[in-house]
């Protein structure tokens, strides 16, 4: 049986809208997911994250395997009482971390961007079919993680979703590379699963992850050959393409692989209109580093396409406006009456408390996008609503 | 008329509780003031600092002045519209800051610690009967700020309690310089009280700073000099000594030169002795970056006199500690269940939410520890509460 009970369909797109249950409680779907990264969402407290109308977060496997170590956290009695998130939470395996160390920036390659310079987050020593053994960029000292480590870490966890441990396919290779590292991914999968069987809880859902970069059919048989394997759910990964066209066409080939009933995932997207187009698609969850980052460099998420719906308020233009970062928005810092030029004031000064502001208002604001979109596919509405997002209202 | 109201006085001590009304509202004393330097508490919003029990913030008028400056701020309708806190604001005068650029590290002085190295908040490039010519350190720009200059800053700053400039005299030099020095001060005070007549606002309520550095007879003498410009209150400023046993010796020596009525502040103190100590010496408000700054590294305040009532959170020690910051406290982060081991984690991990949690956790201390006092005062037990709090009681 699906953790995803599938409540709505829209009748004009792939759009579900229903609730999925896990061990630690309901998420709406669809439904964006913050990232906790290192047992936080950057900045706020867990009260404040459900205040904002959040089911689920996500915990990073790589950076707590490194530290505090998935033994302590387990001596915590897992990830949920260690930060005080008393709700579902899934965890990344790790995967895409670890690759990224090898690859350059997976994130820029997955968005079609150039590598950024050199690798911040450590160093690859060697990819085999073991796994990947690299240098911690905490103290130095050699690593390793494969499948089963990344299973064992989220089992630690206690996780209410585990993702498989995937080879983050990159942007750059060729068709040839990108087959045999989907095949890789694949074989990962079922030691993943092999793992789990054996020690893991039931009480844990196990997404596998597709693979194939942007080539059709290597989308298809891999969503297909995952789906297959019985996983609780799918999560899309790796390059999705150079451009917004070819990232949404990539990800209606994984998933026209992938039966009806089970919850999908899409990896690292976050933009507004991806997200209205995810959901569309038939995606369920999202989860992106965007909304937070974003908001720790000083840009705000505003209904404004013509801006790719960003307003930088670090921007000298700011600095007498009375205006709120956005009319009418109910969100903690709107609705408290702070303008921007105020805040342009706090982020020039790099005060926490303007980080703060901006990350809530960014969060509150895809949490709204979010519920709207649930509400509009239960109400039979979501074209027009899609439209009018689209065209720069409110959400 | 006096601008506090004295409700209850402590039989055994000169302690006494009360309101000091101002344009903005009332402030219980004797209070703690949290610093809001750039226009925030760091790390918090207004709503959150009013919730923990506060009536009144500090505003740094030299910082102000050089960013984002006193016209912007002006134009944004004062400093309370601008940073939305719309209850009392005090502004220090500037002073402290200008004379750290040439005297070092004033802070370090005033507590009698070995100057910390190079300045690093700008320089001084003249100082003479005018008032002081600086470096911005900012832009590098040439600035000046005399008696006058400050007066108008805070006078477009809006704050309900203006400081006068002041020398701030440090510890190292002769009584001969600060008897010479605190002559300036007075000197000055008598032009800002000009300024403020001739163009000030009637609902800012100025205070003159006592100085007088570690002798008896200056101390005094200031105190009277200032009380008898009648000035709305004064603040005890400049250094108190190298160790607290001076500190309260010249505490007592400043209050005993100023009438009873006139409401009286403490710079710059703000350990938790120190506070009670203040209070039986008849200080009704006091401020200082304490609490705050303790926050961000790491060490929050705990019922502790052997450990100088702090607790280091970044030691080893508490790795795997469940415990909470402190048994039974009501702030937010030790009511949230957040034990020492995740703080550990986070502030390892330099997590803003860690800085945010110490910082609530130490404000919510000293807002209790005050209320405690303001009710020993009524109570008449103030002796008791004194005596229970120097033990290691919790507030």
């Amino acid at each position: 049986m699906s953790a995803l009970q599938i409540l709505h369909r829209d009748p004009g797109s792939q759009a579900r809208a229903g609730v999925l249950r896990v061990a630690h409680g309901e998420v709406r779907t669809p439904a964006f997911v913050p990232l906790a990264t290192k047992g936080t969402v950057k900045g706020l407290e867990p009260r404040e994250v459900a205040a904002l109308g959040y089911d689920m977060v996500l915990g990073n496997t790589f950076h707590l395997f490194l530290e505090p170590g998935p033994d302590l956290i387990a001596r915590f009695d897992g990830l949920h009482e260690f930060m005080g998130w008393r709700r579902p939470i899934i965890t990344d395996s790790g995967g895409f971390q670890v690759f990224s160390m090898g690859h350059g920036t997976v994130a820029d390659e997955i968005k079609g961007r150039a590598p950024s310079g050199p690798d911040r987050i450590g160093r690859v020593l060697a990819i085999d079919e073991q796994g990947v053994r690299f240098r911690s960029y905490i103290d130095g000292s050699e690593r390793f993680m494969g499948p089963e480590t990344s299973m064992e870490v989220q089992a630690k966890l206690g996780s209410d979703i585990a993702l498989v441990f995937d080879e983050c396919t990159p942007f750059h290779v060729d068709r040839e590379y990108t087959a045999r590292s989907t095949q890789r991914t694949h074989r990962w999968l079922d030691r993943c699963l092999a793992w789990h069987d054996a020690n893991g809880s039931q009480d844990q859902l196990v997404y596998g992850i597709v693979q194939g970069g942007v080539h059709e059919d290597l989308r298809i048989a891999s969503a297909q050959e995952v789906a297959g394997r019985g996983v609780g759910g799918i999560a899309i990964g790796g390059s999705l393409g150079g451009e917004k066209a070819q990232m949404y066409e990539v990800v209606g080939w994984a998933i026209s692989g992938i039966d009806e009933a089970r919850p999908r995932h899409l990896l690292g997207i976050g933009d507004v209109d991806d997200l209205i187009r995810g959901v569309e698609l038939g995606v369920d969850t999202f989860d992106c580093a965007m909304p937070t980052r974003l908001g720790r460099h000083g840009v705000a998420i505003v209904p404004d396409p013509a801006g790719r719906w960003r307003v930088d308020l670090t921007a000298a233009r700011h600095k007498e406006s009375h205006e709120p970062i956005m009319e009418g928005c109910p969100c903690p810092a709107c609705s408290a009456g702070h303008s921007r030029g105020y805040l342009r004031y706090l982020l020039k000064n790099r005060e926490l408390t303007a980080v703060r502001l901006l990350t809530l208002h960014n969060l509150a604001y895809l949490a709204r996008l979010m519920a709207g979109l649930r509400a509009a596919i239960a109400a039979g509405t979501l074209a027009t609503q899609a439209a009018a997002l689209r065209a720069g209202a409110a959400p």
